[in-house]
């Protein structure tokens, strides 16, 4: 009899439920008896809250909706374990709800925070000389895991960006030289500019592209910025730029505070960065005289299933799959990666990372080669490294005009 | 010879396209000649801006694209002609090109204000015995205009706003109660609540819908508003509220006037409707001390072609038919609309309307009896009026993972 308990962590993505069914599926052919979800991550876990995945899964279209199901299907939380040292109370108690119900395995879906979980509680147990084993499975839409080639999740987000920005710069040219039009859309991604740069995507034989996009990775200057949409706007009637919401000014400052005061900081201490698009426009305004639309992407590039990359679901999948496969094999303290073979053809070895202190709390940016500063740009090497992973359609369960999910019972 | 040209107005839609489709495939079917079409609406007719569309639409794939490209692709305008005593010259230049070029019969794709250059051209054109004649084309995703049952271009806003609105409830629930979450969506639709409306389209088996929904056509009580979050946060943790960026107070102030001085009025001499949503979430942070995220749907629902209703598409491309059917019979000053057969299944009947100028410049809004005030919400009639139109996807045409369009030649 062995078992094994999923969760996940952190913000959701339009996959993460992919690695759920994946874990699920691989879990029960390998031989786990019995396979459960915590409820709302290790927080839900502490208070003894968890399910049996039997009860919704073993019916196989239910575990096909789970995979067009956006958002954490068992729930998320944004809880810090601390150090064994400080919490030793979080320790004990989630070790003796794991003997409590005899799980042998814990697999956590999450990105930086959560592989910061899987390694405190394999450290702890390796420790204290405890049977159970802990392996991460990478997810972020922000995709700054390092070590791995990329993150399950990202690829949907950047096919969502892509698809919604060609609207976009459709939408904005209406008006043509009869009217200025200026769009600002703003898309998430604290400290790296992984999503931002997707914007370049949206360029092909049918669409000129975003003429500009500002990163986290670089220096944002305000006069440069008035001056660019200055000159771009002699050029050509509608145009679109592309921001990340967390560019910040040579100070350090983040653009949204240089106009809001009233910043907020979450359970981690991140800044809120609201309005950074709406700060823009403002700027452009006051400085310029000329109205900007800013578009927030907010959290529906994040939960836009139904738009969902076929590549990043299925890898989503294999991720979760390999997980447990390393969970029945006892490993501990590792997490699933990708790796991108070399090659015309984009081809992922799925593999195993042993040394997980290198990947919790490290965050992955672009490299400053892949960005062309002069030109507020990207280069071709960034474009070439996404465009594979938002490719394929993920075709939609649909009823009465919309997709179908599948929700805990209440 | 015959020749006819076609132009499109206002706001742009997901389908508006298919309109023009239509109208191109009728045109040559019926006998037409030529078929232009003018850039930029009445704005571009008036500069002489035209362009054959052979050059685009004898190769059909090239009409299938058109049908699935997103905004409007011979570009639209804001302007208005103004009545013929005042600004005659307007009028004399447009039937002086109309001459120039042979042409025979406009069509005009648009909504209200669209109208009521079709109702103008066609009576001064009458009344200076002139052989032109102009025909209107229904287009918004308001759906605010009279005598037609509904509009194309508002059920693929409805299916995008609904199908949204599903993903960020479960992107929203995602804390479940180890966190208050309250999102605010705010939906386009100056004075009418249609597109507000089809929020509540996203409640499901599978989803809890929305947990309130604010109209422009009831008046809008700040306090009223505070005391109902607060007391849907007794009773569950996570709360999504759809609010119409029209929302006004008794006293017919917009809600976004109550916070932000800025405002401005656009050439018709409407107001600018930015930052309901962020207006209500400062509202709840200083009453109720709670953090919401405002999530502003903005130029996404109108441009989400890859998103489209099939239905939606279908009923364009037919109203553009029977308008180009229309025109090719010499009628004028009419419009194309849909009526709804009785009965179970879901019928339309595309007919024509005589009296354009009960159309102009009227807007119809929800009736009161499918309101649920007490409730925030919206009553059944309303939702099954609604549901038949989101029937239905349309295949996109996608390369690298985009959906590929049609736009105009440079």
């Amino acid at each position: 009899m062995k078992s094994l308990i999923v969760g996940q962590s952190g913000g959701p993505t339009s996959v993460i439920n992919g690695s759920l069914a994946g874990v699920y599926e691989s879990a029960k052919k390998q031989g786990f008896d019995k396979v459960y979800g915590m409820l709302n991550g290790i927080e839900g876990l502490l208070e003894d809250k968890m399910i049996d995945l039997d009860d919704y899964f073993k019916d196989e279209h239910n575990l096909e909706l789970l995979k067009r199901t956006p958002s954490s299907f068992l729930g998320s939380c944004r809880f810090k374990l601390g150090k064994a040292e400080e919490h030793e109370d979080y320790y004990k108690k989630i070790f003796e709800i794991l003997d409590k119900h005899a799980i042998d395995s814990m697999i956590y879906i999450g990105g930086n925070d959560s592989m910061d979980t899987v390694e405190a509680l394999s450290d702890y147990g390796k420790q204290h000389k405890k049977h159970q084993n802990f392996i991460g499975v990478p997810k972020t839409i922000d995709n700054d895991l390092p070590i791995t080639d990329h993150c399950p999740g990202f690829g949907s987000a950047c096919k969502y960006i892509a698809t919604t920005i060609k609207e976009v710069i459709c939408d904005n040219a209406v008006y043509g030289d009869t009217k200025k039009t200026v769009a600002i859309v703003e898309i998430m991604g604290r400290h790296a500019g992984w999503l931002t740069a997707s914007a370049a995507l949206a360029k092909d034989d049918t669409c000129p592209g975003v003429d500009a996009i500002y990163l986290p990775e670089v220096a944002f200057n305000i006069d440069e910025f008035v001056k660019e949409v200055e000159e771009l706007l002699k050029k050509k009637s509608n145009i679109v730029i592309a921001v990340s919401e967390g560019i910040r000014t040579e100070d350090r400052r983040f653009v949204c505070e240089l106009l809001d005061t009233n910043l907020q900081t979450d359970s981690f201490g991140h800044k809120e960065l609201v309005g950074c698009a709406d700060a823009l426009g403002r700027i452009l305004r006051d400085r310029l005289g000329i109205k900007a639309r800013p578009i927030t992407l907010s959290t529906l590039q994040r939960a836009a299933a139904h738009l969902a990359s076929k590549t990043d679901l299925e890898e989503a999948i294999e991720c979760g799959k390999l997980g447990a496969e390393l969970a029945y094999r006892g490993e501990s303290g590792k997490m699933v990666i990708m790796t991108r073979l070399p090659g015309k053809t984009y081809k992922i070895k799925y593999d195993v990372f042993d040394d997980i202190h290198k990947i919790a709390n490290v965050e992955k940016k672009i490299p400053l080669e892949w960005i062309d500063v002069e030109k507020n740009s990207v280069k071709q090497e960034l474009i070439d490294y996404i465009r594979p992973l938002i490719q394929g359609e993920v075709k939609q369960f649909m009823k009465d005009g919309v997709p179908q999910h599948i929700i805990l019972k209440k």
